[in-house]
């Protein structure tokens, strides 16, 4: 097997997964923080909460996205050994499945033939093809989805952690929540700005999009908190 | 443009984004309350806590959903006209860029030139085939995206609510912790086996993954809120 590995992974592939991670750690433990802030009369109990989210959040986000890298490849790995057992047994059904391809988009059956005859000459390449091309599938990077869970879990951290520093520089809920606020939604246009541009996304739009995102799952959770509270 | 569509939704995509969003819900709010468990002692606050988060969680997911798959179908679309603008004004290019695909897996000039030949007589057909195998899109059904957030936000919100049940039930933080840890368990195993059946991974061992993020990010946030708050 002669399968083509990118052996250095891409430094704006960290910085994506730094940046998505830290807009979207921006947006549920402040929210959370802003639901309180309406039913709760202590900063402590909505700092504690807040941090008991964010390592509930970046432990779900980082060992779930390595546990889904991991069945990734396993999956990728499964599928290789089945395609090159079926270019060795099965040839035929092989040939027949490429000819379907191109059948597809209309080209003729002696093209078809053409190209199945062409590709069917060296196994490892015609086994690529059939895994690009009729499975879909990608080969998975092996350090690429523990990495990029591990800097999105930590960015998640470290981005959720700005809501909570309006609490903890002010004397109570109410104080914090407007802190708070213009603090995220300051931090959330900036990520959402930057996240945008590195996607390839139009960043003005991207950084409104990521804000309201955050606005307006913070005043949702405020107001479901609140009418809640008064109720119990 | 006579692009395929699927003009239903089949009701698989509907309970696989069930189940996803269920399995989530189950893991952050009931690590929230597991660890608001040690460090807060009324029900009432992890109740209120877990609900502000449910809310948070589920409109960052949905509406962050919504606008993700907005923002893929806008992208598809710009594509789609440029591979059109280019199959008009520089064809020679495209053709060029068909036989490189196929040089890559070792076809003859001869039948590179075949392909792309015949690829080039229909102009819709090779504008597909450029979409799918030189870009890697495929057009995202214009419904799915929103359907898909929809469901996954709102199954996590009625998973979340599962955790929360320990508490309404019980007098104290401690009392809540073991009934909301042996329901979510309970539940967690189920929906992780139903997860990986539905997305063909093995269901034992995706019951047991699932299980585990949700126990130790509980576990976690426990550890974490406690030492906090025995700080302050």
């Amino acid at each position: 097997m002669h399968l083509h590995q990118e052996e250095h992974l891409r430094s704006s592939d960290f910085i994506t997964d730094a940046v998505i991670g830290m807009s979207d750690g921006l947006t549920v433990p402040f929210a959370l923080a802003a639901g309180l802030s309406g039913s709760v009369d202590s900063n402590v109990v909505i700092i504690t909460a807040g941090i008991a989210e964010i390592v509930a959040g970046s432990i779900a986000m980082g060992l779930g996205g390595y546990l889904a890298g991991k069945t990734e490849q396993e999956h990728y790995q499964a599928e290789l050994q089945r395609e090159y057992e079926e270019v060795e047994k099965v040839p035929e059904r092989e040939k027949a499945e490429v000819k379907l391809i191109f059948a597809e988009y209309g080209l003729s059956p002696e093209a078809q033939h053409t190209i199945s005859e062409a590709l069917a000459k060296d196994k490892d390449r015609w086994v690529q093809f059939m895994m690009k091309y009729e499975l879909g599938l990608e080969e998975p990077h092996p350090k690429r989805a523990r990495n990029s869970a591990a800097t999105i879990g930590t960015s998640y951290a470290i981005g959720g952690l700005i809501p909570l520093l309006g609490y903890v520089v002010s004397d109570t809920p109410r104080q914090g929540l407007v802190i708070s606020a213009g603090l995220t939604i300051l931090c959330l246009m900036m990520f959402g700005y930057f996240k945008s541009k590195m996607t390839g996304q139009p960043p003005v739009a991207g950084a409104l999009k990521v804000t309201l995102i955050g606005v307006a799952a913070a005043a949702a959770a405020f107001l479901v908190a609140t009418a809640f509270n008064s109720l119990v």
